[in-house]
């Protein structure tokens, strides 16, 4: 009995030795790329030209310009087969002179708060907008307070972040639609402005602003709309308990020109055994105009423009296409990312894997993909070999809003996953500059999407359909 | 078969409801104190008062003492059964007026250099030490160049922390003897000082001190230590490249006074069941006199205290006695961690499980467990519990220095493993401050380690010898 059970157990281990022929191989390829990345690493350096020597790189902007230019040279300098730009028409808008408002306790009485004008915002009048406020705690509220009380009034959106959600993520995406919305709803009511508190968990002095839309409206009837500061959105909602009269003022100078020409950023290496399957991993390359952009998404270029320089470098030959795709205009208008859609399907372009990183430069954790079950559990896996660099996570939410254009119902999207605490006391403001990234931490998010690619590059995805899969 | 199939299924189903049933209840009652500490939490505030109120706290300093009084008086509202103060002798380093170095390249060119005298090193004479360079990769290498190159000169240590190993806290460990017995061991031949590159891996300003031991070595016998910023230890390594004749000029002021009171802060709550069985949660209350110690250790101090304040806001009555234990000196001498373990000894106090956080105030990643195999299994059977807060490291390597005097045979010892890649971005430096420390992420620190407190006290360990378990 126990020689047999030895027997059992020897047999388990030359299973598992045979399984393991091709993993440990993986094993040591996959420590190659993580060595490069932290012992010979580029991300960081070119990061920090693109934060400090370029800066923010607001679509259609000069420093949009000078980014897409910095970054072609330096992919031609890495020995790519085609490195080119694909033109695309974005949106300008600019933010004018900086804003100004205040808070009216009484005549003569006021206190200044810290604005950012939406990006997309119409301007104020050339002498502001001074009104009444009423704060909401959402768009459901507008409703209840109806036209007799909103008009001529600014509705304040105050409803904070959600702190007991642990993916921050989850706690911007239940609150985004008062800043993507809130002005498109208060319109409605009669509003004549909208603030909305800044979208972060921390208590601090910096706006963040981000996307918004006035829908269909005729342009002579939008309203300005501007992110404050969470330290004066709590002011402020603590001065309305006290007196509803207090009156904000808010100057806005910003301006929406014609759209202007500008490009997504493509490198490829050309795949040695099937060239025409294509591995999309990109970031983008415009930002909001306040901060320089660094975890927003300065990471995810240069991350990206890492995994095809630690190919290179390891001397690994992908089998397949592995393009870098940086592209333009994620923040305001999305025509990047769809102008490279188009092109593949106008190509006919077969795209099997497309990544992004666009979560900020932290330590990442892991993957989120979107895709059927067959394909998930291939790459789930791959997750062992992932273990020695810590991460862990493999779950099915989400990628990135550069590639979802790229969906067709088999090409598998991915996001990296990097740790979220501390990535919206950043996003999209003053607050996100390079003294916020942390090398060690750029660095491992770019080996561990170099990692994922160069296990889809070498195994493809099996092509079982998940409707034959049974379900219990 | 079909139906006797899904009646298997079904089995398995109540199976797994009946296991799930205390399961499920833990859930709750996780969820409870990450709720309480995310949006209630008091870590942040305290850490707010000992690090830009309170500052740093070396042992014997002022501030030590205004930190064992802060401490106590905050443990003391919080309605615990027992606060006290466990006295302990410390002993009294002071690093008094600020080094000052420079490199000189020929007689009247100099350039500063930024340096930190290690704690406990002794002074420079009164005219500073001024002596030509050996810069060696550790202290293997003293040997290679013998009495006769290194008298009267000053050894540079220059091994850097490496960038490869994705636990930082590894790369810490495989230098840190250049700091701790770096002098000890150039002394034997004939060195007149030494200096140390900074344990970062990042290229900055900032030197990072540290404790050091000259081991028995007569106090006229010993040389000055100081460690060097890691921007200067490259400054210095290039020119040595080019000439062996550039000198190193050092002041250090400090000195070692004698010992005096202080205290370990302990407070408890009383087991409702087992109230001779003991659980201990701690940090450090000292740290080095740069920065502010907010990581290291101000962030696992507020966070032991927080475990228990959390228990009391959910209303969660704990089996056991639960402690927590604000050790004293654990930078400069163990002595809090060895007195509290003393008195446990002498008073026969049966302690089951100590946990410290000392790691840094970052998002929590896991634990490490010192304990043998039935504990672990134990242990790790709870890790679903905590997938949800995406904590997932549960391994067998190393506890907490505070803690590791109480080790007995019996008790589990345990450390709460943050994400390791910024701590030494910050160890023992001026670069140690409260603005580097992420409020979610201290609290997520809190309610990780006050969750697994819980299961330890609700369950206990079962006592299985290790030694009874079959090896494969």
């Amino acid at each position: 009995m126990r020689k047999m059970f030895f027997l059992f157990i020897l047999l388990l281990s030359f299973k598992g030795f045979s399984q393991d022929t091709s993993s440990a191989e993986d094993s040591l390829e996959i420590r190659k790329i993580y060595d490069m990345a932290l012992l010979n690493g580029q991300a960081y350096d070119w990061l920090e030209h693109l934060s400090l020597k370029i800066g923010p790189r607001l679509s259609g902007s000069v420093n949009a310009q000078r980014a897409v230019e910095y970054t072609k040279k330096e992919l031609e300098e890495l020995g790519l087969e085609k490195v080119w730009l694909q033109p695309v028409m974005v949106p300008k808008w600019i933010r004018g002179t900086k804003e100004y408002a205040f808070i009216e306790t009484a005549p003569g009485t006021s206190r200044n708060v810290n604005i950012a004008a939406l990006g997309g915002s119409v301007s104020t009048p050339a002498m502001g907008t001074k009104a009444e406020v009423i704060e909401v705690q959402g768009i459901e509220d507008l409703e209840k307070y109806g036209e007799e009380q909103i008009k001529g009034k600014i509705i304040f959106f105050n409803r904070p972040m959600r702190a007991d959600l642990i993916n921050t993520f989850a706690a911007y995406g239940g609150c985004v639609d008062q800043r993507y919305k809130g002005a498109a709803e208060a319109v409605k009511y009669g509003a004549v402005g909208v603030i909305v508190r800044s979208l972060t968990h921390r208590l601090d002095d910096f706006p963040h602003t981000g996307s918004m839309t006035y829908e269909d409206l005729p342009v002579e009837k939008r309203i300005p709309s501007a992110a404050i500061c969470t330290n004066d959105a709590e002011y402020l909602s603590s001065l309305l308990k006290l007196d509803k009269s207090v009156k904000l003022y808010m100057k806005i100078n910003s301006e929406q020109l014609a759209d202007v020409q500008s490009y997504n950023v493509i490198g490829e290496i050309t795949g040695s055994e099937f060239p025409d399957e294509y591995i999309v991993v990109g970031g983008h390359l415009d930002s909001w105009d306040l901060g320089d952009g660094s975890h927003d998404d300065g990471a995810g270029v240069v991350q990206s423009m890492e995994v095809l320089r630690l190919f290179k470098e390891i001397n690994y030959k992908p089998k397949r296409s592995i393009r870098v795709v940086l592209f333009m205009n994620e923040e305001n208008g999305l025509r990047g990312g769809n102008k490279y859609a188009e092109e593949v399907k106008r190509k006919k372009e077969n795209h099997i894997f497309a990544l992004e990183s666009d979560a900020g430069g932290f330590t990442p954790r892991g993957f989120s993909f979107d895709t059927g079950d067959a394909q998930f559990n291939q790459i789930e896996s791959w997750k062992k070999l992932f273990e020695p660099y810590l991460i862990h996570q493999f779950h099915r939410n989400g990628s990135g809003a550069d590639i979802i254009p790229l969906k067709n119902g088999s090409v598998v999207l991915a996001g990296l996953r990097p740790d979220s605490q501390r990535y919206f006391d950043h996003h999209h403001s003053d607050n996100d500059t390079f003294e916020a990234i942390n090398k060690r931490e750029l660095e491992l998010g770019a080996a561990t999407m170099a990692s994922l690619i160069y296990l889809v590059d070498k195994y493809g995805f099996k092509t079982i359909s998940t409707q034959q899969e049974p379900k219990m």
